[in-house]
């Protein structure tokens, strides 16, 4: 057990270079542990010239990512270049077919293509392993497919964009708009190039997927996600939740029912006392419910070189000690295709509407809900912005299917001011 | 990979039950996940008699557990005796000299014994798994011997026993005396037969002996914990701690220093609105910080049926999978022999004491914490309890060493009442 193994590293962005450091500076410790030495063989990144703060003279210089994944000194490619195709998935397929494990944090790759890549890899008896595309520093994946592997799952639910978190904590925090969070967080880096991957749920989806898959042995099915961002949650509703006690958080849940798999990425109200509720800022939260174990949380940085890096190299000692976990947790060729079934658990709704203050108006909107089957917990009017009323309204239990043929039927009547905002409040 | 992993169980109370319990019912999903069936040959325990509420004629009934553990159709030895000496240890003795791997949730046992058996075990290339002996159902045993196996680990916490920490929250929520919580809480049969294992913070304290074992790569040394117990926590620090934002937990805590390793188990004050302030009841909590990763709060049920088999089943599904981890994450013959250093660390600490009301007191304590070296951040008298004067007293940060210097200072005086209360206030 004391043959070294041998890294090929493709991306050095921030956490390629947490990788990097780790392997340099843990060399002792990480023999201890692995039982062998693991050591960087290759590097590969866009710029060759880009003074990343770190030696890399050490190591083979490749400009192409698929060079490097195939070297014969290469037995695990780390592929942290990103994108969900390109050279990202090019490099990945070049890597499998020539019968490397690879370790990724590439959540897009794997949320669209994990299904195709985790078969190629086992027909080659090799994993692709991916604790850092979920939750940063979390050992989340490991929990679920190994800590956890004798539960049947019942629940899983994630707050896992931390930009998102950052922008509604900072709204009710600071009393900013939407727009003023959101300008606050692009300017201190924290939204990607295509701000609609954070804000728009996309990003937080991608793990969502990977999450349901190793969760319930069902193929990852991003598609199949009721996806929603929080670019519509104002300031008001924020305040308006934490009057009732709730805060509202961009959350994943993903549930098995009788209908299939029903995942959901949205602005959700949680009790503010709840562990969900209480999380600020960056730091991400894996909710975890297993028919056994009940309820394990799992708290931590979801982003940043070291946490992102420690779960990379997380997945590369597993590797070192000659531990190859199937990609989902079982054989892919065995994880069931589980139908979407997008809405079919009732919770209780927050509505908010603004309507034209005149004769009737609470009426027909009451009507409206009472007639697609939905009954009112609580209803208030407030404010005094006539001719305009703005309305509240906590409905009973009720699914999503309800509630959307009501605010269609809202929609064809003359009273609204603009389009409700309609969130779950989700039982945590 | 089809052969069956073949268990025998010794020990059938609740944790015991509700391992027979996943086995049967998930024998499917187990053998989805792990690549082969895992079956139960032979089961051992005090009374066969008893009616357990399970079925066992399926398998083998052995009135010696030595018996059970060296038998040729066991693979693995599951030890749900429990006591770190007698029966559990010499049958798990037995077991590994036969070439069997142990899987145990006996943290009495280990955290005294650990070393020697996982030298026994290594000798014979087999593993001994713990994930149920420390924290229940939380993989927190899996989360850092391997999904941060890269970090360097700077420090561990630890709220593990709910016993304690139900008394502690029922004292603070339902005003209740130390006396009458720990009354409510035997009667729930949440107390040990022999009480002062849990509060006396024993128990907690072996689960932390193990922790620190797997997150400093040191030899478990319980001997080398300072213990204290909550036994002489009232409810008047519990209010007063709660005045100034702070709740008190019988918290573990585990760190590397220039001096060794500072291994405590005491009621410490944490601040109210952090993670660790905010567990209530039954609930257990690690807390884990290291180089790369910075934080990770681990929660979930510290004990009971399903909880603890989940993890006893964990371990289980490892050894089906083929994984073998060494004992406390790297081989026992490695791990370092750390000295123990008690009480190096400085934090500011909680003082309260009742003096007599006589010109001068005040003045006498805090001369003497003068000249032990402590400053006080804060400091009041308050009640009007004539001829007594309650004080409370915050100090800056200091060492232990200083405070029990003053400590033992003041006892040689004539203006206390009674011994005061110290309490460390631990930053998380």
């Amino acid at each position: 057990m004391s043959t070294p193994l041998r890294l090929g590293i493709a991306g050095l962005g921030t956490v390629g270079v947490g990788v990097v450091r780790i392997v340099r500076t843990h060399a002792e410790m990480l023999t201890a542990r692995c039982g062998r030495p693991v050591e960087i063989t290759a590097v590969s990144a866009r710029d060759r010239s880009k003074d990343r703060g770190i030696g890399l003279s050490g190591y083979t210089w490749c400009d192409d990512p698929v060079a490097l994944a195939v070297r014969e000194d290469v037995d695990v490619f780390v592929e942290l270049m990103g994108g969900s195709d390109g050279a990202a998935k090019q490099a990945t397929e070049a890597a499998l077919a020539a019968g490397k494990d690879v370790v990724t944090a590439n959540k897009a790759m794997l949320a669209l293509h994990g299904q195709a890549l985790a078969e190629k890899a086992e027909a080659r008896g090799r994993v692709i392993r991916f604790e850092a595309a979920v939750a940063g520093g979390i050992p989340v994946v490991k929990a679920l497919t190994e800590g956890l592997a004798a539960n049947r799952v019942t629940r899983v639910m994630g707050v896992m964009n931390g930009t998102c978190n950052y922008i509604l904590t900072r709204m009710e925090k600071a009393g900013l708009t939407y727009e003023e969070a959101f300008a606050e967080a692009d300017g201190l880096g924290y939204v990607e190039a295509d701000p609609t991957l954070d804000i728009g749920g996309i990003d937080a989806g991608h793990k969502l997927a990977l999450l349901s898959a190793v969760a319930f042995g069902a193929r990852p099915d991003f598609d199949g996600i009721r996806l929603e961002g929080i670019d519509k949650v104002s300031i008001e509703d924020i305040h308006q939740a934490a009057d009732m006690g709730f805060r509202i958080k961009l959350l994943g849940v993903s549930q098995r029912t009788a209908r299939g798999l029903e995942q959901r990425m949205q602005p959700c109200l949680v009790p503010a006392s709840s562990p969900l509720g209480q999380l600020e800022g960056g730091t991400n939260m894996v909710v975890i419910e297993g028919d056994a174990v009940e309820q394990i949380v799992l708290r931590g940085p979801g982003a940043g070189e070291g946490p992102t890096a420690s779960a990379v190299m997380g997945d590369v000692c597993d590797l070192a000690r000659g531990y190859r976990v199937p990609t989902f947790g079982q054989p892919a060729d065995q994880l069931e295709t589980v139908p979407a079934a997008k809405s079919s658990l009732p919770a209780p709704f927050y509505l908010r509407m603004t309507l034209k203050d005149k004769p009737g108006a609470l009426a027909q909107i009451a009507t409206i809900l009472g007639a697609s089957g939905i009954s009112i917990d609580r209803m208030r009017q407030y404010g005094d912005s006539e001719p305009e009323a703005p309305v509240l309204i906590v409905t009973h239990k009720t699914t999503r299917d309800a509630l959307d043929e009501a605010l269609g039927s809202m929609a064809g009547t003359d009273v609204l001011v603009s389009t409700p905002v309609a969130l779950r409040i989700e039982e945590v």
